[in-house]
């Protein structure tokens, strides 16, 4: 090995150590911490944060990345390496390990607060974190903006690579293009579907059973990985053998736990089949929130909300919720599985509106990182959006800004990935088809069949291609709208007969 | 504030947030964590703890410390943390950074290796680990021996500091004194005390329902803490308001998740209680061992097992269970419950016989630490002191030297702990009720008053104060065996009618 490279290793190690601890606290914060422990924990996750920082952030890995980035005797994967830090180097390096501490310290309360003014619909309650984790952002991409760039397109970039604000506007121009039309004339058959079944009374315990077996069905390897529940659900892990993933159960929405079961599964097997010369390096988790977000809405609606995945285990769930669902067909779970509502909450959204709401954010982050805006006048600019596209105004801020969590997490040019994540989808999709018969694999039960081609296009490969190495490689072409506009025509004119 | 406190209050807090990784991650390898996680978690714990040697052990942290033992502008509490420093600086400065990690590395897999070895009942799979870990304890006690000590005292000083072999050996004499004569005398009548009423089947469900309560009946605040499941009960935590700790059901034994709620519910109060000025620093946790084990063991013995303590309770209990215990009244329960037996394990001992598997510890710890002993021989050893001590030759590894977890963590040392402790409660319970009428306040259902004592008395003082002193200032004398073993005699001639 490479002298220098091997006095690298100690530092990768080091960054890999400690954020496994701070995604562990994290996962820990989520699901079981006590009440009064935010505050101290907030502390602790600040000050690890700060020692991540100066893991890299110092004069001797600078040298030594400096030395290396021409090395000509790494291999492949230490120069993967290399160039991973050399990336991460550029964007911690806008802020001093104190400020990151902060930084960090501020986040986890921020989460905390919002969780707060959620339950208490009061945004008061979250604006000011808000306002300053705005602030850090554009301070921090300010700082690492050489060119003269829109400080979105920094913070963007870091989500996924190359999809700056100009791609973006066109790839929703064409995304709108394709949805608005077909979701009004969707719109005047909203209630032709019927879900009364779906209202009624579900044992949560029996909804656990289930989506244990749902997530042991696609895929989700026990012995790797756990289950557990948390307000909000979300998938984590710190290497290939430790992938967590939550959920949240509802009562009277069991469809909520299931689809989420899926989507958080979907994440859990890339990040489960990632390679093991890969874990615990740079290269051990998926390559881009895009790209992951690929993995989690294909399985959750491109394969989870697919008639043939459901043959073969309809019969399992009507049977266990006999008293709901022993009159309703397969067909019409599946259309209520399916139907469209123009609603006011992302993430139990359709996927035909889905990225209506995904636009709206993006606008939104686009507008505060572009302008100096008030916080305050959030709510109302959020608010107009859901007029304009949806065609509803929330009834207050708890359905309205206060949402989604990703803004108190720092999150700012993350919502953008999961269009990109459906697109990406629908492109991995189409080639799918062309190589094996989809339908007749989950017909015959052969989830299997599908991860495998997922594991062995692009899971395995970590974060050592990216988005666009990807899609080349697996599709043979860059990124095409036309794919995912086309599976969402073809798929919802068909469930309203247009 | 003194600059060069300053300057070392950033070691400090690293050490502190590291340490709160190193303890989460225990916690949840013990409670959560997928089977195939264990040899990645374990790298990444050892890396941690790797980092946590170099954030004490550097030229500059010696430096400050060599400059602040002698400052007259720090206060009481920067003087004792700084105390604890130079302390823990003498302790780690014996391996180097590189081999602490990979002795962290190595307990975290070695744990593993132990409960494998438990569970097949093959000694086998985990002597090589204990022959590992007995190595570096002794490497690392023979580099801090500069008076030409023993080996075992160097370890026994890390638990108890000042409670040496030659302490310990006239300790346990003494209670070997007091306690064998009379466990002889009850072993005639052991059969006298109906317990067959623990035998029959408690719900599992309806058993965490109630060991709920009991934890809230003791005051331990859920707000600041947690309570789970995981083989083997234990209590950790990061500061005062983040408390874990664990218990472990057993259908047919109700008792055994009961009192380890209250013992490890000792442990909990103590560190909730610790003033939060030292909560965050090294002043922060139980000042020692045996103190920690003085309060769980005193939670656990003195006050629940006491007939007073269960008074305003039983009903709940009774009624809970009431298939199980209408028939048997609060007189016959306190008699089930603090009946002696000559068993196997330790964890489920009386409290008569208890001291008999400490000492059986003492003696082979001290013989392993002071000798070359090969680990094969030890089980050997061990069933040979059961049948001196107890009259018991244990049937398999299992229910003998693998009883324990504490050898496979590199915990040599702590169990004199464990018998320290209870002559510590007793002592501490002498002064007590010098005070206030505990079976008064305990019949009325005011443990508060009880562990309010204990906070101003003992737990807000953290490591402030170590266990010499608090036995001083509390009781205004050393330790003295007589309050332990006179309380042991008092009790138990009096159950069994001696």
């Amino acid at each position: 090995m490479n002298k220098k490279y091997e006095q690298l290793k100690k530092y990768i190690d080091k960054r890999v150590a400690l954020g496994a601890a701070m995604a562990l606290f994290e996962w820990d914060d989520a699901t079981l911490a006590p009440e009064e422990s935010v505050e101290n924990n907030a502390k602790i996750k600040g000050i690890l944060a700060g020692e991540s920082h100066k893991a890299l952030i110092n004069e001797e890995v600078k040298a030594l990345l400096d030395e290396l980035k021409d090395a000509d005797d790494l291999n492949e994967t230490e120069k993967k390496i290399v160039n991973i830090m050399l990336k991460e180097y550029e964007q911690l390096d806008a802020v001093t390990a104190e400020e990151y501490k902060d930084y960090n310290e501020l986040v986890a309360n921020s989460i905390n607060a919002w969780e707060k003014a959620k339950e208490s619909n009061d945004f008061s309650v979250f604006a000011p974190y808000l306002e300053k984790v705005i602030a850090f952002n554009k301070k921090m991409a300010t700082n690492r903006n050489k060119n003269n760039d829109s400080l979105y397109n920094i913070l963007l970039g870091d989500y996924e690579e190359g999809f700056t604000t100009e791609v973006l506007d066109k790839f929703f121009e064409e995304l709108k293009n394709g949805i608005v039309p077909l979701a009004k004339q969707i719109k005047a058959k909203e209630d032709s579907i019927n879900f009364d079944f779906l209202r009624k009374d579900y044992d949560i315990e029996k909804q656990k059973e289930f989506n244990y077996f749902l997530a042991e069905y696609i895929g989700f390897d026990f012995k790797k990985g756990v289950i557990a529940e948390s307000a909000h659900p979300f998938t984590t892990n710190w290497h290939n053998k430790d992938v967590r993933i939550t959920t949240h159960y509802y009562k009277n929405q069991p469809e909520s736990a299931m689809f989420s079961t899926i989507h958080e599964g979907g994440h859990a097997l890339y990040e489960m089949n990632i390679a093991d010369k890969y874990t615990l390096t740079p290269l051990g988790t998926g390559t881009s929130m895009g790209v992951h977000e690929s993995q989690s809405r294909f399985m959750e609606n491109v394969i989870g909300r697919r008639e043939s995945f459901w043959k073969p285990i309809y019969g399992k769930l009507q049977e266990m919720f006999s008293d709901n669902l022993s009159d309703v067909n397969l067909e019409d779970f599946m259309k209520a599985a399916n139907r469209v509502e123009h609603g006011y909450i992302r993430t139990e959204a359709d996927e035909l509106t889905y990225s209506l709401h995904v636009i709206i954010r993006y606008e939104i982050e686009k507008l505060f990182m572009e302008n100096d805006i008030d916080v305050n006048e959030l709510p109302e600019i959020w608010n107009k959006k859901y007029e304009e596209y949806l065609g509803l105004k929330p009834r207050n801020v708890s359905e309205g800004i206060l949402q989604d969590i990703h803004w108190s997490q720092g999150g700012i040019g993350y919502f953008p990935s999961y269009a990109l994540g459906s697109a990406f989808a629908a492109q991995f999709f189409h080639k799918m088809q062309e190589e094996f018969d989809v339908d007749k694999a989950l017909m015959e039960g052969k989830v299997d069949k599908i991860t495998t081609w997922l594991k062995e296009n692009i899971h395995q490969y970590g974060s050592a291609k990216n988005a666009k190495e990807l899609l080349m490689d697996v599709t043979g072409e860059e990124l095409n709208t036309k794919y995912y506009v086309e599976y969402l025509r073809e798929k919802y004119s068909k469930l309203y007969d247009l």
